[in-house]
């Protein structure tokens, strides 16, 4: 009995063992609130207005984004730790980790990609658990 | 008659133009809304806690910060234009580019810088006009 009770105990924590990062994962991909912080490098400087208000203002538009804000280098003092040095960036607010997924392979997404990515010559990410 | 008229005129233009920069200088410190957005890295991953918990909340209690986000890097796909190499971000919200430029005289900023900076080894900052 005492060995039935200890392999059922047993049983239990091998189960919550392999199930609890499974679990872990799910809750962070549905519950961990992000930014996905994009930079913009473009090709050429004189594209930067119609990249800022045709290009980026399609991401704005896709279904899971909870909060979209287009921006430009501010006019800020220059020092050695500022990067001024791109075009246009993105500050988009998702409100989990499977939103930033969706989005990736949204079509709205995709088709800014093939549309406009001849314009960047380079981009970086952040993408930002807050 | 007309030599007078065109030299207030051109009196005018010039006087336009000597001060319509420092007008527009001006608004924009005023007006302008922006994003400072911080990334650190740190000497030592195992400092992380202590330096989100403790040191950068510093930076949310400056007077002039309208809004203030702590964060760490999403466990988002890895991919090469992701950054997943900092440790620790602060997403700041100004009103203004002035509010930016108090904050960066404001004590309390200074004494955040004077007690942890010593934790990181690189910072990088974009200044974003939003």
């Amino acid at each position: 009995m005492n060995s039935r009770r200890n392999f059922i105990k047993t049983l239990g924590v091998v189960s919550a063992a392999a199930t609890l990062p499974i679990n872990t994962i799910a809750n962070e991909m549905a519950n961990q609130k992000m930014i996905h912080q994009v930079y913009f490098w473009l090709h050429d400087n004189a594209n930067t207005n119609e990249f800022l208000t045709e290009a980026v203002p399609m991401l704005g538009k896709c279904p899971t984004v909870a909060k979209f804000i287009a921006g430009t280098p501010a006019d800020t003092e220059k020092r050695d730790v500022v990067d001024h040095s791109w075009q246009v960036s993105c500050t988009i607010f998702f409100d989990s980790l499977e939103d930033q997924l969706a989005y990736q392979k949204e079509p709205l997404h995709l088709e800014f990609i093939d549309k406009y990515s001849s314009m960047w010559s380079t981009v970086k990410v952040y993408d930002i658990a807050i």
